[in-house]
């Protein structure tokens, strides 16, 4: 058995999220069958990606592990993954890991990316990958706010019910950094690790406040609470979503840095 | 019976392009339906576009025209509309039109652009508007290819057989650029009008040349042979080919200009 990490991207749109579930379809399930007719292991071929992403949520860079009774090299492996794969899934990256490598708990650090098309109409080539906010947005009040979830907080009020139990709501968000570009609004969000629906959380909130519902000060009255969520905080919708980068290792990004790429 | 002039926008992915036919969907006919569904109207309502889009073309400003029992203000028409369109068809800008417009025999210029990822593997989320070429396209040969389309030629080499008889293939290129931003690379060709899958011979022809396979001079050589096209001049794929805009009147884009927009 050879143990392989997989950097994954996909257009989230035709499938019920990352994770296999019965009934629906996963990216997850997809691989596995993919990995399973390419390398003829009779035993499931299990695919432990670093997190789950939701229905209709994209990603440029999720990264899974698995076991593979598989003598290709990492490249020709990846060639045929991406022959057999359906397009909205692209294998961008192929290698060897440790056998004690783990895709989820090696994690120390994800980045999150949020669009917004910010006009009063939709274009319809956009509607699948940024989510439409038609109220102006105000850029100085999103990045105001955005700036206060930096550091290490109790997120409990932004995440929704956790499907099953967790030890804490405590994490650490390293940046989050707002850009406009034209019509376009760029969330960037860089942490040790996720709640259940915390970005799609403190995106929502942000957009109340972009909007004037809501004064930046409100997510440090909220972070300050350790409360459960309410309905003041919404779970922005699901197709503006990327989960963009998954980091390994000690070399994470440093606390308030506001990378370029 | 009022006209009107409607700019519109599309994603053609899921549409057989812009002219009604039996048994396929086309923009044509949502867009008919929706207006019959808000007028009223007993007879059928006719929509008459700038030019077809071929299935899986999409637009960004495509223009059109109809005659409707409508006393409606154009802005109150455009939001019912808007809001009975499927969200991959937006109706952009909605005006009253002299009853001598005509959306396809007035136009006086067009403009479409043409959207390539250039790299090794083609993302998820580009896939429906761009087009993947996995060779290294070379920008200097493709500009230098580019600029021997402008002025005015016999296009009889970059055109597929018509379906209907036509009085000439010549026709007059105001415009044709080159733009690269990281992997994406963007055609923007403008001219008075254009032959039948004219776009992407054109396209599908530079890419040759981008790739080595054919010099620039080759296009000069073809133009000026004024024969039927051959296996040389191959039609691009038609996902990333939009119909940018049309223009009316005598305000046209004078040649040679490289417009911002």
């Amino acid at each position: 058995m050879t143990r392989f990490k997989f950097t994954i991207a996909y257009d989230g749109t035709a499938y019920f999220g990352w994770q296999i579930q019965p009934r629906y379809p996963s990216v997850q399930q997809v691989m596995e069958k993919v990995l399973a007719d390419i390398t003829g292991q009779e035993e499931r071929v299990k695919v432990q990606g670093s997190g789950r992403t939701d229905h209709g949520v994209h990603a440029r860079g999720q990264v899974a592990h698995a076991d593979l009774e598989c003598r290709m090299k990492p490249e020709k492996l990846m060639l045929a993954l991406n022959s057999r794969l359906p397009p909205d899934i692209r294998i961008l990256k192929t290698v060897r890991a440790k056998p004690h490598f783990n895709a989820r708990r090696s994690a120390t650090a994800k980045e999150y990316r949020y669009f917004v098309w910010n006009d009063a109409l939709m274009l319809p080539d956009k509607r699948l990958y940024l989510t439409h906010v038609h109220q102006p947005l105000n850029l100085a009040l999103l990045r105001d706010a955005a700036k206060r979830f930096v550091g290490r907080h109790d997120f409990a009020s932004f995440m929704a019910n956790p499907s099953r139990a967790i030890h804490t709501s405590e994490r650490t968000i390293f940046s989050f950094t707002v850009t406009r570009k034209g019509k376009e609004i760029c969330f960037r969000v860089r942490g040790d690790g996720f709640l259940y629906k915390q970005v799609r959380s403190m995106v929502g909130f942000l957009l109340r406040v972009g909007e004037g519902a809501e004064p930046p000060e409100a997510v440090t009255e909220l972070l300050d609470s350790c409360a459960p969520r309410t309905a003041r905080v919404q779970t922005a919708p699901p197709q503006g979503l990327f989960l963009w980068q998954v980091w390994y290792g000690r070399k994470i990004p440093p606390l308030g840095q506001q990378g370029k790429d």
